[in-house]
């Protein structure tokens, strides 16, 4: 019972199937239950497929049906989502550290979205016609970003009772964003972006900052976002404070609240509320978006999506001493002045980490795609989006000044 | 030997001077202690005045010198500045609960501003020229606006679990936050609004909700702010949602990244990062800017000083029966969910407090206005501050198309 | 049968009735005759009221009726407009040179507006309630601006074939735009801005320009705007190059397709389409909205109601010659040039005129406001207006993130 | 003597050298015609090629260098531009009607610009570089879009005086426009899109418009546009109305003072000023930036390079009646009205025409790019020039609230 799709062949029959993603959300939501039961049923029953589902959702409500687990992510034939587009932003997000996402197939129960264009209401028909054989799909490939961290070394802080308080503010931050450490921990993997792509992106580092400076980092995390990267001020009250290089060449000092680089499918979100364009799915570029800039003139930028983006935190080295003096004689909390003046970083509305002094963020187009079905060609669902979610350009028609 | 002044009268010649306000940042500037203890001793001895200094400095750097203390603040006749205009806002936020602000002379030692418009290097001539008797002088009176917050009773929650945790939060929002806990102290005071305001105050409340509902509530904390109040999600990746009323009238809900309300002299600061209009201080008005706004329509709204703001956070009381539920099963915990969904509150660059469920806050003018001298009549120096610190409309001159 | 108003005393039963504005739209709309009879026959039979309308009415269809003429125009105790805000704006506009405007009372027949809250359904109650003898009434004083303009004296350029090109132009523009010319030509009338304003206003452009540069100017109009004065580069691809001067100080050049300058009324209009806040009508200040500016950074500038603002438009004196050397060597036509260069100026939707260069335009507050009936107090119309007519602030609530 | 280029091969020597684009600037600048004077030499004497250029330049000034007529354009091996970014967009402009546009090399005599990246004080040097047989070269491809006009069938309106009257407004637009209608004439030759695309495009319209609708279409005109194409009330104070569609689907209608349909090399021009994000000439992409719309919602829009872009101006029927009958009854005339309500089109500053009831604009990517000489690969030229040509993001570095 193989299905064709435009983009990638069935495997097997492996066919993951998911609701809501939180407890709390779920508790609310008896109807997505029934929903992903009736699913789930007519998907055995009747297609004879494998039926996979999110392992907290085996554990709690279904365990007659297996759960995926970390290792199989990314050898299933079709990924379906039962939600709207925050719940496909959710699940496509699970698959971090190089991993392929199977087609995605999203079923809305409410209002259709960007990302899920089919009714619940009509699951079968719609399931039926994309695994029939030999069948051609209307398919988007939507770009991901990918943003490698690199960190200062950690040996260089060592025996330093600053290093120990900063330890357990980031020890703080691994609770609350257990998400985004799950993640960085996939880093470790093999199964991360291609060696090949990451040697070439060292050499590249080492060729524009020296190569005696990066002997110094280490790769800390790998994150492969949807929507976008955000940098955010967080809880401090000061403006984030870092430099912009684009192919090579500092373009910039960023000096705002936050700043957003975003694709185009990410531009209807976070982008759009600071004051992005609106870019239809199909334009290969990277939006840069900085949010409540301290300049007056600091408007977006769109770059191709073969730039290559670095944000670096400076170090600020003066600073640093006098930070380091003022431990000394007034009980000066490093860690708390640090989480005062360095980023936050998170994705795709993911919990924030800190980032560090010194820190090097490289973003660029991910080797792994996202391919979501669409109900039809073009942009036209995008467009009557836009209108739908945005009340884009919508409102009574003026008469004209006699 | 006293001055005329065109608002004030000096009562005595208590004068006082202060530098910048962190001890990090006195450590760096070696320069404004000299330029300091240079301008007190030619208060005391050519000009026979009495020089009193912020506490800090008294206690680590000057002890010749007299230290003010909270209570005889609003007595002296003139409060000099050294430093800019964060250093002006930082002293002039020491003002709280219902105090009046004397008289500012601020002196810059680098780039003028907009608030502090003389060099240090003349402080002579400028000072004598504005402690002569029977001159005119020119001056500004900046309005400050004055938030009232009212919190929802905490006898209701007692005897709850949640409510411990959740007071640990806002104790630890104390250590971090001593200036904003500083200020709200002072509500016990007999200092804070005059009491005829705050029972007018009341009685709108109670007429506008409800005088059952007001019942539970109690006084939380009042700010003055000079530049601008705000809400802001923090830390957190979800928006606020907050309730916007405008003179007994709900106006529209907000769902952004933040909400600024702001003083025409605050217009320059946040709320034109955030996509504000700059307004001439001599404006009788208030700006209710929203910062990235979930709708792509949420233009800022700028209202008469007269106007009555609420902004009120709503209770989410589905919500709360199932995270009520979900703590009973799943540990799920309150604290930490609340800290996610409720604004954070701050002014003036202030470290932020966390809002609660039901918190009103009341927002109007302020009794207790700020008035700094300047160096010239009408808003001259505030355009060409535009265009030196924004550089506002600055851009080669285009030739035009043959 | 005189009836008390919050702000104005009827002197006698004069009320003039008005419908839609041009005959085109007369045309097509049937409704609004019958509309305007079944009015003015209740205010006579019924009433016992005198009705003026206007001429063009008076002419084509109701002869029946008195027609006011421009000698008439600010005698009468009450101006009701059948119509939408573009009427009101239109009819207010009619009394310029210096007249009071009547109490206006304006009815809507589809959607309530701005400027008008009242159905013409409910007519016959509202009139009741506004003739009332000693009823207290809501009503809103919107404040207008004057601009008076200032023109290089047509002496200095007589003789030359230019400007007889030039005049052709301008009669040109009379044609075309009546009224604007209707206006101009009440600068003859003693009826303008009182004569002590307008000798106050020459003394400070004397002491501003220089004495000897003003000898050369004449008075060439004065209009009064209850929205906006445009300066706008029309038809010509250059964008418009002025200064810009408050409070006698030049403030900077613009170089944009145009400059709005407007009241708090008109910050719904044209203002905020180009990017300006929106500002409640009770804010007195009026607002300064470049349109697509040269410059990122020209952020809309708002200044008090007390501000005097010059616009001039710039003498380009060596262009001016290099002109002259081309027309007499390659026939190249000053006329053209000129009005490619120049700025078209315009108010209230009106059709524009063309500036000169030299001119000078004076814009500050006008001593005749416009007085409308209001449903309600407070500004809560005003909000509810915004979310009806801009759908501002309207969307989907959006779910939390979990 | 033959160059190698990155992108074509030169055919022969020929080399065309062009100074500023008018005579008006020429007298002003005679700094132009000495560099113009030196170049040309240099290329004769010492280069040995042959040198073409402008006709008004050969005719005027260098009857002495070869004059290249229309019917030359496209043949020459290199393009050699004296002056900024205009100079070079108007000379750019001259390649219509589907003509190749030889590589452009461009000198800046003052600063640079984004397209003009070399000094002309170093031509010796850069000329002979990209003259040097098997050298590489780095170029920029610039998209350009082309816009091709479709008018309803003149047969329809014949005999009728209304016609008579628009006739002679196009007439005098011709006269004030000669470079756009020398453009429109090259529609007749069988140089322009070459003839499958525009039957392609025509079976395209048949299929979305009708058949039978499309019969009485006529093709009116076509242009290339290296920065953007305009659509723009002009001296109307009506706002434009045109239906906006994309890909064969109605997106939304426009109220708006303009529309902007840009190339990423015109995302710095008019589009910025409007409000449009930043684009890196290396995106392939069409910016469509409203200009003042009547929504608070309208933001700018990024579609893909292979989008389909139809504006139509809608036939107001109803209003045409309407009109009609009144000038029967009133004199009201046509064109008059007509001059009102049809938008104005123009191209890259080019002076305006208008359009007329019924127009359907097509606008796509145009087979004929313009490629010029960089200096530096990759886009650290464009940003920069951002920063010097709009002070992008310049601003003082704010120090951190303590």
């Amino acid at each position: 019972n193989h299905g064709k799709y435009t983009q990638v062949e069935m495997k097997d029959n492996q066919i993951r199937s998911r609701d809501h993603c939180t407890s709390a959300q779920r508790f609310r939501d008896a109807q997505t239950s029934r929903d992903l039961k009736e699913l789930a049923e007519w998907l055995i029953n009747e297609k004879k497929m494998k039926v996979l589902v999110e392992p907290e959702v085996h554990q709690k409500e279904f365990p007659e049906y297996l759960a995926f687990d970390a290792k199989s992510l990314g050898n299933q034939d079709l990924l379906i989502v039962i939600g709207g587009d925050g719940t496909l932003l959710y699940i496509v997000s699970l698959f971090q550290g190089g991993k392929s996402v199977p087609p995605v197939l999203s079923f809305a129960r409410g209002s259709l979205g960007f990302l899920t264009p089919f009714q619940f209401a009509d699951y079968k028909s719609v399931i039926q016609k994309f695994i029939t054989p030999n069948e051609r799909h209307l398919v988007a490939i939507r770009m991901r970003i990918v943003c490698t961290i690199y960190r200062y070394s950690e040996k260089l802080l060592k025996n330093d009772n600053i290093k120990e308080k900063e330890k357990k503010d980031t020890d703080k931050d691994k609770e609350t964003s257990p998400s985004l450490e799950r993640c960085s921990d996939d880093k470790q993997s093999a199964n991360s972006q291609s060696s090949s792509m990451l040697d070439k992106q060292w050499s590249q580092l080492c060729s524009y900052f020296g190569e005696q400076r990066m002997k110094e980092y280490t790769l800390f995390g790998e994150y492969h976002a949807l929507n976008e990267f955000l940098l955010h001020r967080g809880r401090s009250q000061n403006m984030i404070h870092v430099n912009l290089h684009v192919d090579n060449n500092k373009i910039t000092a960023v000096q705002s609240d936050g700043l957003i680089i975003s694709t185009p499918t990410g531009s209807t979100a976070y982008s759009v509320s600071a004051g992005g364009s609106l870019i239809t799915p199909n334009v290969p570029c990277i939006a840069i978006t900085p949010i409540c800039p301290h300049t007056l003139s600091f408007r977006p930028v769109i770059v191709a999506d073969s730039a290559l983006i670095y944000v670096t935190v400076p170090w600020v080295s003066l600073f640093f001493c006098l930070i380091y003096i003022s431990i000394r004689t007034h009980k000066f909390l490093w860690g708390e002045k640090n989480s005062r003046l360095c980023p936050e970083f998170s994705f795709d509305g993911r919990p924030p980490i800190s980032l560090s002094y010194g820190d090097i963020l490289v973003v660029c187009q991910s080797e792994y795609p996202v391919t979501t079905f669409k109900g039809s060609p073009y942009q036209c669902e995008w467009f009557s989006n836009l209108v739908e979610k945005f009340n884009w350009n919508i409102r009574e028609i003026q008469k004209q000044i006699p």
